[in-house]
């Protein structure tokens, strides 16, 4: 029996799926600890943007460490966090003319997500909160009270209230207007509908299937919003960054947010760091009224800022994930077009990509049949049966197509 | 007006007290960016038991980076985790004949917490969890709920309930039994207290004014809950690692918890590292039930193991922290005495002290005064009322007798 | 000043409408102390189905009180259950072939709702009920949390979750299939959508605004619980008592409730009594697990016993009931017509009529004149916009025409 | 099989333990359909103060009736309702110089606690609420929150949270201070305690036990109250109306709580009636914020000022329930130190008496010794452990000795 038989929780889950050891990794690959290599079309679930121990961000992470520089630092001033904040002013906020208060909630994004959610309330003074069917936002729980999965919430142990799901976009597939039921229930005073302090939405869903909200859908739930003085988080965890094109997901949309939640690749080099972007005027926190250990992280600011730095102060990656993103949208919908019978589904944006498959069974045999071939790739959606597909940003053109192959070997291996 | 006013929301707390930019640390020490140095009695509120940047883990780290070691894995089986679980198993686990399952929770301390109570209420059906006076488990909305400062509570926005809080050690002073209304309220099915399905304690409150409790208040409360099923959890999240003294805090009264929460110095290094260590018969989580990205972070894993091997092989940091501890205790009661009108009192146990004073206000001046000489030392208790020492165990002896000196002189210039 | 404005709390509000003292009653006609007649198209809320003071019931009532029957009796055996348990069998259960098992949950109809919400609870092992929009269903706790209306739910003081309001019939005026929202999240286990104990729906909704759903949909609703089994309870607190015709509001769609809560008019004279009727394998509750002082007030059963024998041995009633409902409603629709322009519209089934007015001003100066006229007749709906017509069932046809009359008059000199 | 046992749910309580069906009532007695006269030391749970059918409250009802007095009437003015405001006015609240608004908030006891906990909650802007252990406030689901019994408490089917029990009076057997617990956790920021908008407390526990509070307790609670800015609502449904003497229970106690609850014997005569008393400048309800179908019930109007007319314009009621009190006690005592050795132990104030036996099957044995002998009798406390003594306060002096007669052979047969 191996030490992870006998010490690990059976809560594990990608260990099952890929039953080896990794050993090291370099870009869109992860290496066994037999050299076996694997593409990583998974990319940390969305933590890895720039691939895999980026050579840029490695040597500033390790200049940074070598010269004992601050690791751990609270909320503490350091040098490697101004440095950061000076990135994040310069290269994010600064050409999109964004105008945020940064909360350093905690390492994850649930973190993020328990901070904005705090803060709506506190604000506005109502405890509701209105979530989309579908959503993903974390396991802590606050975030738990607003994801959608049944499973998850389940887990909870106790009645997660306060968040009352609306029907994401495109719910009814077109036939049916998507704001119908959430204006409706707003408009009426005896809807039993709580005020909601807050709505919180995810523009790709990853974790609920991949489904990306069309830009006039997120652009209305954004009027919607605005008109009824009701607070539009956007949650931006695992499509910011680049995921979707654009450094944040929202930015095609035209619209403003009033807070975003940053977490997974914000880091750069995937070691934990999490941000809650807040409207300037909504920042009326009192001094630790949120706080926590692993706030400050230097080593994660070192490889974020560099990180900023190196892919953000010109529009080339944008520009690749736009067209890397159309190329694997071609062929999943070529693939989805050839099994139209069965149903399959492309679906996505930008590197957020996703094939639907009739069940969960027959997407998670696909993903077995990948890694078998060499490329990890996870499942999603409520029944766990739409294949995700998140590549590192920094993906090459070769790379993206042998991956690819992959995917068409495996679908048509498994629906022969 | 710097990029830290302009950018970082007033929620920010540490740099308020300590208005200077740090740069790099080494042992004990944090230096500014222009090398003033600050002896740390902080210790990265316990996340820093290793001292900063400690040559043995900055190595393995280094090169661990150097390979391309994975850095980032979720939960997927990787050589630096399988190395970290076998020293645990090895230096931790075996020689204290413990049995624990470990699940990776996510980052944070918060997030051990969160998993720990969701397992209790799945394992028990019951929602309802006993927390205790001044406890502090984490700023999430399931830690928060079991934690007791009213601002951080009142920060949530909504009612924070199912949990009700018993009095802690020595509540009365020891004036009046310690579980006289606990155990009141369980024997009486018309008491109104919704039966539990687990406690949770810290055996020396951190936040919550350095309150350590007595070893048989702890055996007693083992007791309690083993005579009634209710599960006890640990939340060793800052009393952990060594800081009393043993690895885990409770070792010295000999009882064994239904779970345990580490995090903090877990990792070594100051990186983010959480565990929720759980009785094998009560691993009853689904795969995936509770996930979250940054479950492992391999980096974390190489310093955690090389930690253990480095100091928990042997018993002598844990005699070193003991020895240490009755030193400060001795200098603190020495100062407490000396200002026994005014009501100073010495409080803790290990290397976690601390020196109550009449009020907040008085505690921080105290605390402005030491770091005007170069010791960074903050305050805790409900109303800031205690200042809390928690040097890095590494601390040497001739720090320790610095730093006490400061606190001498910091007492007197400000109670002058 | 009078002791009313003297003593009485400032939350009493039909008595504002209707300033003045009333004395006694006979039938549809309530006299005020210097002898002034109101016909009253209220009807105690729909507790006076029988109208004021019938003689067959006031003679039992007499005769029982001369005898010094038994006036108050909790939960024991007495005649004046016996004989009224016997009446609800023979009169109502056995022509109808329904078999339910009787608790006597308190006095009034929100205890009848208190007391079938728990019990779906219990049976299920559930915490979600489903309710609908504009619903209403009492001002206790339990029961204000499945009520829609937004002010009466801000008295809670506490955030009333644990229900998720669904679109009642037609809610969408037609163009949107009503249970599209409701099956979609229950198919979709990533919904967020809590997994339901129970529906709790009214068949035409009084206090939302005298909104009748389809036959049809009602058919739908109890197809879906069954296929479903999620619980369906009726609150035909104030429809049932043959408010809408038959003796139970939902006799007409052919549907079998598994749950039903009475009150109001089963009561027959106006003392307080309430029923929940429950499917006899339900019938889990533990012997006292919900109880009450006013469970057995004699009188209520001596007049209930009456009523129902006298009422409800042949289907007269329920035809002239049909019958007057099918004239209010014909005028109804006149008048509505006539003010086409105005978007007046004609709303309800049986004798629970409704007359919409572009907004709740508009009503109450319609109710005004119509009190000014000796009309006795309330609003209702989310913003007080429908003139809410509750006439006596025992309402002759004359006074059908003179109330009728009224109406037009009031409709006509307040839209001049 | 009886018509009870076919369609009564098997909710049913008390008709167990007296499988008779009764069938008229007078005074102290009630009698079953064949005539067995059985001595009534139950009276209605306390909503019979002035015994069975009072000829007095009789012959007023029936001339009520006889005359077409408005039998229901919401919150309408009647002229039933303003005598029942004078004479509350003149023979309750100007002799005690008392000044409260009154709000009818529905038909029962619970009814009045909801409206009180709500209103609480309205006027201080917060949610939580302190009650103590062994109280009982009601079944609806805002009551239960605040009563003790866990059966009870599990019949909800949801967490109930929101208040948290403090011990009663006495509850540490005077062993230990009262509001030691209570205080201390007030005076805490860090407590844990969410600061309570109001206290919730009997001035002796029916259900609970007959637990008496000491008056000086009661003055300490009042105290406290007050200089915290605590609202302080006594439920007085059961030992309200001359049960312990006075007209409310808490007058010997010389405090003037911010609320009052009222019903059961209200009524006078087993009608239901019930009443939220509250400070003046509480009263910031909006129009029908909190309203109901049966707040006015005529007929409960009626026998109710009748009953106060007739009972409470002298002193001699008072006196006579304090003098019957003290009978009963004396041999409640002499009883118990009879069986001393058992741990028998006389309890309660005025006329709500108690004798606890070592558990409640010894209890149920007790009043089914006593119910063969004739007399009524229920047991009450957490285990049911308590023979609960309320005669009607009518009760002649030979009645109370043939009462006590009994018990003393009911006793003495049981522990022979």
């Amino acid at each position: 029996m191996s030490i992870f038989e006998k010490l690990e929780s059976q809560v594990r889950s990608y260990s099952r799926g890929w039953p080896v050891v990794f050993h090291r990794a370099q870009g869109s690959w992860l290496y066994t600890e037999d050299e076996k290599p694997y593409l990583d079309f998974f990319a940390g679930a969305g933590a890895l943007n720039y691939g895999h121990n980026n050579p840029v961000l490695k040597q500033a992470l390790l200049d940074y460490i070598s010269s004992d520089g601050v690791t751990h630092s609270l909320d503490m001033h350091t040098v490697a966090k101004r440095d950061f904040l000076n990135a994040l002013d310069e290269v994010v906020f600064g050409p999109r003319d964004l105008h945020y208060k940064v909360t350093f909630p905690g390492p994850g994004g649930a973190n993020a997500v328990e901070a904005a959610l705090k803060l709506a309330r506190k604000v506005t003074g109502k405890e509701a909160v209105i979530n989309f069917t579908n959503a993903f936002h974390g396991m802590t729980l606050g975030a738990l009270s607003v994801t959608g999965n049944s499973m998850k919430r389940g887990g909870a142990g106790i009645p997660l209230v306060h968040a009352t799901p609306m029907p994401y976009a495109s719910y009814f597939g077109g036939a049916y207007p998507d704001f119908l039921y959430f204006e409706r229930l707003l408009d009426d005073s005896g809807s039993g509908l709580n005020e909601p302090a807050a709505v919180i939405v995810e523009t790709v869903q990853g974790e609920g299937g991949i489904n990306a909200a069309e830009l006039d859908w997120l652009r209305s739930l954004d009027e919607i919003c605005k008109r009824r003085e009701i607070l539009l988080i956007v949650d931006d965890v695992q499509m910011g960054c680049g995921r979707t094109g654009p450094f944040f997901s929202f930015e095609d949309a035209g619209i403003k947010p009033d807070m975003i939640c940053l977490s997974k690749s914000i880091g750069g080099y995937g070691l934990p760091l999490a941000l809650t972007l807040i409207r300037p005027d909504l920042d009326v926190w009192a001094p630790g009224e949120h706080n926590g250990t692993f706030r400050g992280i230097s080593p994660a600011f070192v490889t974020a800022a560099e990180a900023l730095r190196t892919f953000w102060t010109d529009d080339s990656l944008e520009k690749s994930t736009r067209a890397k993103g159309e190329r694997v949208g071609a062929v999943l919908t070529e693939i989805a077009d050839e099994h139209a019978d069965l149903g399959l589904v492309a679906k996505g944006r930008g590197l957020a990509r996703g094939l639907e498959f009739p069940d969960g069974e027959t997407a998670d045999k696909v993903c077995a049949a990948a890694f078998e071939r060499g490329l990890l790739m996870e499942t999603s959606g409520p029944d766990g049966e739409v294949a995700k597909l998140l590549p590192p940003l920094t993906v090459t053109d070769d790379e993206v197509e042998h991956g690819l192959g992959i995917i068409k070997e495996s679908v048509a291996a498994t629906l022969r």
